[in-house]
């Protein structure tokens, strides 16, 4: 067996894009043919040499952090770039957690006859070729593998700049334990080649690439969409909004909003905006205030807000529409839960928005009229995820509508396609 | 109540795109929070009022024939642009068609509880608002209304330009019912500009667009896939394969391949090309052609069927990429099936492919491995369509992958949310 930096080495990630498209499109059918037996034996044996290869890995992405230090890159960016002996262990166990994951592929979705005697199956089936473009974190490179694999699809990736050492050690790592394995290593490649014009060239690469979600800020996700030819699926930003209505128990909805702004920041599912209601804010507003200064967060809020909270600053226009991931949050008051409704459909992301009330009828109202991926009665926005909603892990938060909404598992990496099966029928 | 005409001249068409999505945004949420019965009872006035305004409807069609026929447009497509009340009978038989369909919207799609007590439904919502684009057939224009009125969205349509004064009074007429229906009437908007410019422009309309859907040639695909910055489904071209197998029932086989290719030419799921199993060719191959020319269908094939068929003429690469829609057939002949899957998923469009044959694993093999919307065991390609699959009237046939696969009527206009209720849950 070749060691993987002789993989590398010998120029395996040299392809242009459309050789890496033509591997792709050649593995793609040998991994929708594997069993889940299959899959799972091969995810282990990756796990394994994650561990097995860690120094090897350690060696690259010191590296990456050197450039990183050189380049003077903020520390808490620099601690994400980081790969320790845990943090393999992290991936290696992330691995094995989604070969525990049910196989979605082969699943029947609807079986039906038709009058004619055609029978019709609707199977669940994979995407084929998934392009997938991230940055900084090396862990994702593991991860994204994992999931696509799972779901039978064969991945391309594109990781940032900053973690290429890393992400091309890993990935020579997961190709040589998929080719002892027997199976076909093309089922992940990696660009190596980190330039913008090799990333604008990879969003045209429909001819061999079915689907391509970004995982990333949302100028990454911005260029995606606007870019990509590719059918794409918008992840990850979150403009979430906390409703407190005038029905609200206040002892819940002082927990719900600081659980939700404070125990992560820099998070997709962390609340950015307060929107309250003018019969309650009175007495709310200050029991808030109170716990949010606790955790240094600065509130910018409207001039019925301001005139409640002393130490509050005005909020401008865009101040409803940022995405802080920061100790900031907004604060806008309205006269009922129709206009927090409307107030939020107008600013949020459709990630997740939550409104605090005992009112059932009221909760309804919220719940049907917002548009987001997940909508919350009297629980913190900080659910929205793979493994608290029960899926394991996940490659990102879809934020449109089209094909997957909210936390995306194995299952939204799969398409179906129909089974018909008859006699002769022909059409008259 | 105003006519329909007086809509038009009062140039409620006249708003631009950036005005027309804001009003379908506005109209989406009213759309949204319709019962069942109060989008049919609508539907079923929108198709009395079309009944009741043919006159007007007819002499609209009048301008757009007057003007084909100066512009030298083919007989063909001047037969689809034309209405007669006939024609528009059966567009009101549509929508009282659609009425009667089973509303998709509110759908508990799964429902589960996790372990800190929240209560998860994914619940089935509209789109939002859904662009579609389309050429030529005026009565698309009432179809596209209901299928997307429906499934509780609002609709911005832009036909072709050829069409334009038909489906100006068709929408005039539908957006007039609404109203009298007391329902939003910018449900329903029609582009009234034709130009490329503005085609472009819709393409780009992602802050009120949420899906865009084109129906058309492979050219306004290719458009909307190169083009699109909002999430587009690909949709009709069909470049679809019957394989005959060596084990095929011959009798089966030729009326296959004679319905799939003759039964209708012009439509995306007719047999544009028949793959041949070398041990059976000698047999087959004379038997078809014999069918083939007794409705005058030209055939190209490769050397050695063209040794078996004497009027074939040789098959070029192209022909094999091709989607005639015309009385030609392509002929390839392979020494076993994961040949001929290999030739079909290269060649493919991934609409409908066939197989004949009486081997359940050859034909399980075929099924599995080849990438198409619907693949076929002894029965026609043909019956790709909503109706013929019990689905009822469709908006397109989806040749991608994500969201949508094969035939999509209301439940593939529709999206989900996740609904989250508890009792103050915040994570730890």
């Amino acid at each position: 067996m070749h060691s993987p930096s002789q993989h590398h080495r010998k120029g395996h990630y040299m392809a242009n894009l459309e050789e890496m498209g033509k591997r792709a499109a050649a593995a793609k059918y040998k991994v929708q043919a594997l069993t889940a037996a299959q899959k799972n034996k091969a995810l282990g044996i990756a796990a394994d040499a994650l561990m097995d290869n860690a120094k090897e890995i350690l060696a690259a992405n010191e590296k990456d952090l050197a450039n990183a230090q050189a380049a003077g890159m903020h520390p808490g960016l620099i601690d994400r770039l980081r790969l320790t002996r845990e943090r393999i262990a992290a991936m290696a166990e992330g691995l094995r957690q989604i070969a525990a994951l049910k196989d979605p592929i082969g699943e029947c979705l609807e079986e039906f006859d038709r009058p004619n005697g055609m029978h019709i199956c609707k199977v669940r089936v994979p995407m084929g070729v998934i392009g997938i473009i991230y940055e900084s974190r090396p862990n994702v490179t593991a991860d994204a593998f994992g999931l696509c694999f799972k779901s039978g699809n064969a991945a391309i990736l594109r990781g940032g700049s900053d973690a290429i050492h890393s992400n091309l050690a890993i990935t020579n790592v997961l190709r040589a334990a998929l080719s002892m394995s027997g199976m076909p290593e093309d089922a992940l490649q990696m660009i190596e080649d980190t330039s913008r014009e090799t990333a604008a060239a990879f969003m045209k690469l429909n001819a061999y690439v079915d689907l391509l979600i970004p995982r990333g800020g949302a100028g990454l996700i911005r260029t995606v969409v606007e870019q990509s030819s590719i059918p794409a699926i918008e992840t990850g930003t979150g403009n979430c909004h906390v409703y407190v209505d005038e029905e609200a128990d206040l002892t819940k909805a002082v927990n719900i909003v600081v659980n939700a702004k404070t125990q992560r920041i820099g998070v997709c599912n962390a609340c950015e905006s307060l929107v309250v209601h003018e019969a309650v804010s009175g007495r709310f507003l200050p029991m808030l205030a109170d716990a949010l200064r606790a955790h240094n967060v600065e509130m910018r809020a409207d001039e019925q807000a301001c005139s409640i909270i002393s130490d509050a600053v005005p909020a401008s226009e865009e101040d409803y529409a940022k995405e802080y991931l920061d100790y900031i949050i907004s604060i806008k008051t309205v006269g009922n839960v129709q206009e927090a409704i409307a107030h939020i459909n107008r600013y949020n992301t459709k990630h997740s928005e939550a409104i605090v009330t005992e009112n059932a009828d009221t909760a309804r109202q919220f719940l049907e009229g917002v548009d987001a991926a997940c909508v919350y009665h009297n629980v913190s926005t900080r659910f929205t995820d793979g493994f608290e909603f029960g899926f394991g892990a996940e490659i990102g938060i879809s934020t449109q509508k089209l094909h997957a909404r909210g936390p995306m598992g194995l299952k939204e990496l799969t398409s179906y396609k129909y089974r018909i099966e008859g006699n002769g029928q022909v059409r008259t």
